[in-house]
């Protein structure tokens, strides 16, 4: 019942994605990068394989991935300071939190995964955006390295609650105007990595929360299509 | 079902809370203040109202609310830097978000209501500890401002996934063996305020989701009870 | 004849302490831990054994000390912002050297005892009756170290001149009326380790810093005793 | 004669840029952008007029321009770390500095013109095309802005001396080789706004140095027509 | 009978001040400069009136006064960093309440004295020598204030215990060997304005403490006749 | 033709330097020191080895040389805040290639030259006097050191154009006036080091950057001859 009646701001209907384009391999530079665009968000993901490891590894032969988040000030209409938040490092920690649940840190040595997310322009879900365009940067990037590291795909997405209704992968607008926002992280195998909901206005009920939950895991099942799509490309190519 | 089989590590029940004790009108310096004990988790709550709102309310009448989290440095067997890190920051836009729920802010004028957590001691579940111990003490001090002020009551409580069962209220040995850990803020009219959902290890289920929420969901509804009887005996003295 | 004339706010004697108190073990998680007591200032102290020392002791198989000090922001009527000033530094090295003087630290290897002063609620005095109450907590901490660490007993009070007026121990309400401050750190053996007088009005005379000097010495007698009787009782049990 | 004999690595005379190509209106978020590549090198620019002056200029009617210069962390195929560093900031006061010769800031009340310019692959010459690059942006953005605002036309260059041959537009590989390096910025009009050179290995000498000077001015008339060209294009459609 | 037995490593008796020299108008940019030379060590002193108050005192038609202090990297045979750290602020707070004391900071309006002291080269008694030189270069800038703003002089030193002597006035070299060092600020009318005597080995005894005061006291009574004889030459100039 | 018509305000020919003076070993305490004074403008400059390179060079058995270049808060009229800022590091940037360039590290081990410009009184070219001066602290300290490691000479000067004019050495008054301002560093043997001019309001023609970069040289010329002259001295005695 949810694609019937109350209209979004961009016409699409309450369980549906916004267009997404993944375009894979984006800079020489860095060993593994993506541009993830989803309608006019658009995040680059890199990632850097860098020597050493946080004290806590260091002897212990395994490796690590640690993400940084940040917005350029011409990302948002209003400009955005560049020193970096406390609110981007807890962005960052969702990212890297994610990205390693798929990934064995173990027999990758001991370096470390830089994984970079740069937004680029933001309208809404940048911080689920970055986690599925960085998981493309991360299987490129992981083919330099030996061994068979990957243990799972992810895959992220916002829903929310505006009005009563339900909506999957909100923009800005309706991000704005939302009572309860909630990222949701699932992997390809379907198991929930990470829930964070959050009643900006009135609180929402078990009901909602289930069916939110529901949506995104609509959601990122074509997600998880699209990076397949993009990476057996490149596999091919 | 849950109450059956595996002994937890202090030998409650599974859907069973620690002992609970709030001590509210701890101390004769802060407005409000209250030590909340959970177990052997220890949180010392202030509330002061200090003059003054942040830039984006200048003007406007209306007032802010502002939480800050800390450990002290003996809370923890492992001493705990005193430096505030960008953890803490998570924590406290936690508490900060959830107390902001229960509060009409309009009607207190251009202050701002700093409430401070400190962990005197940490047994796990410092930060739901935190939320609900300092609702009684925002309590106290809004009983020095005129005015209906509080709209609503709010509680939080930790819940978590060991081996396969679902566990109310972890302890810190729980919860580092823990595969997801969950907390839950929820307000005294049982509409959810916040669900924070993260797989350590394993992801989890849909199903698994739903019976956390709903055990947080009991264990919140005997806390608010807590709180009522705490601060009747406020009012009544 | 200072027993005399002038009332004190409290109805004291100008050679009477506050009434003191302090509860050992007061934490199950620091290896030492004490909360103080006076009158209404209330300090808890805790030590902690760290392994590893600082650059200039590394190698030489010698111990450090080192203390924090710092306010809890809801200790004043007027909120305590949280950030660790200068101030609290000088305070910090203060009750550093003071206990410093009373350990062997080439005994206890190459850790670092910290030992941290957390004001709870603060009513004058709070820097001097910190290093009472963490001299009980160095104690503690160090029974589970081998070997014998202490070599003396320390304990420190604030005197200051009011009106024209020698005082021993000075609340708050004395202290912003005070024109001299004194703090005086003294051993068990009644040598003098520290004495920081500061004339915040009117400049003081020869005599007058004799006769602080003097009251001082009859303060911390009594305060050694304390902490004898806590300790003994300690051991006892 | 410059055009003989030494091979540079990309085949290019030593005379010749490297190819050329400024996309106008890259972001519909900020007021004025524009993506800059010379060769490998990419540049974002964008122009963020904001309200508000530095405290030197207000109450004085006038605006201020400022620069920010980063680069992306997978910009370089070592990773670069993200925090700004002073390095950053002698190239950000460049890159200002060479703006506000051609914008009367006595125009545009008391706003302040943020120009970011965020490297995503460095391979040479990022400073001199970050201002090339900017002043497109910077068009764009004050057309949205009323009054005759530019007073004059700015491009940059790098020129080098690698062996004992001058060369223009050094690519990162020449550059690492280079024994001398210098960044000339130069007006519309001819006049030389900044000329920077530093000898990285041997010194160079007056003979030397004017033929850099020519060879950077043979190159930046070639950038003023590019930008014309693509300007010429906005307003056309 | 401090003038007997043990040698001082430059010859000097107990009670015996190093050279003292004190060099007003040392520079023509500052209000006030003075340098002052104590044998070897060496402070540049300049006192510069700036508008404004720090904010408690906005809006009261009171001025303030603030010192700065810091050592020269190359004031040390072992480099000093530069970074100013608490030590230096606790230096600092001392300069300037000594300063305060004899400055009516009613009469001078809403401006800040900045106190800038800068070793340029140490040989022990740098905060005491500090004192004694700032008050010469705050009589200098004061004459560019209308009103009487002065109401005492002062001055201060170092004394210290060394074996069992207490000497006068310690260079480096005998701080370093000392027991107990005290630093005594006193005023031109001989009040004490500040004491702070601390026990770096041996605590030290009631005795001692009076003979390290009056040892003291001869020390300034000295001082202040240096400064007077500088000044009176240069009013008469 | 330089040399004729409109006056500078000391009354200077246009290619005439000011007095300048050297002061070598000018402290006890760093192993080089000089204190240079150009007309008004004193800049105290230090050279100190400390053991230990940055990580890039650990390993290497190379030395490396640093800068850090200062403004005391009272060497100018206006009061300089102390904290060191990114203009400073640019500064400091400058001084330590120049000097590196004269400098063999490779002949000093694994330690670090700390070169400390601090200026004690400003009146225009603090940068290119601290070159100039720390020259001469840099052959001190070099003398503590074996080997031959200094492999030229380097001095610096400041040249800018006042009116139509070009003008050597400008003092702050000059400065302040002038449309370009150009720093110069040059070795002994000729070679131009360092080149930076900055049109601060007209631009400048190339026939402006030759006889400025000619004024430049007469002017290093002479001072390349004062260092020698100081230092002839130096050895002689």
């Amino acid at each position: 019942m949810r694609e019937t009646s109350s209209e979004r701001s961009d016409g699409r209907r309450p369980a549906q994605l916004r267009p997404v384009q993944i375009s894979p391999k984006y800079l020489k530079t860095a060993a593994g990068s993506a541009l993830i665009e989803m309608g006019d968000t658009k995040v680059l993901c890199t990632v850097s394989p860098v020597d050493g490891v946080p004290p806590f590894l260091v002897g212990t032969g395994k490796g690590w991935l640690t993400a940084e988040y940040s917005m350029l000030p011409g990302s948002s209409t209003r400009r955005v300071a560049r020193e970096s938040n406390s609110r981007a490092r807890e962005i960052q920690r969702l990212i890297g939190r994610s990205l390693r649940t798929v990934v064995n840190l173990e027999q990758i040595g001991e370096r470390t995964l830089y994984v970079d997310c740069d937004v680029i322009q933001a309208d809404g879900g940048t911080r689920t955006a970055s986690i599925t365009g960085a998981y493309v940067a991360l299987v490129e990037a992981l083919q330099t390295l030996p061994g068979e590291v990957l243990v799972d795909q992810v895959a992220a997405v916002s829903v929310g609650i505006v009005g009563d209704q339900c909506l999957l992968d909100l923009c800005y607008e309706e991000d704005s105007r939302a009572d309860t926002d909630m990222n949701v992280v699932m992997t390809g195998s379907g198991g929930i990595v990470e829930v964070q909901g959050t009643a900006e206005g009135r609180p929402f009920t078990r009901a909602q929360a289930i069916e939110l939950l529901d949506l995104a895991a609509e959601g990122i099942e074509r997600l998880l299509a699209v990076q397949q799509s993009v990476l057996s490309a490149l596999t091919e190519a």
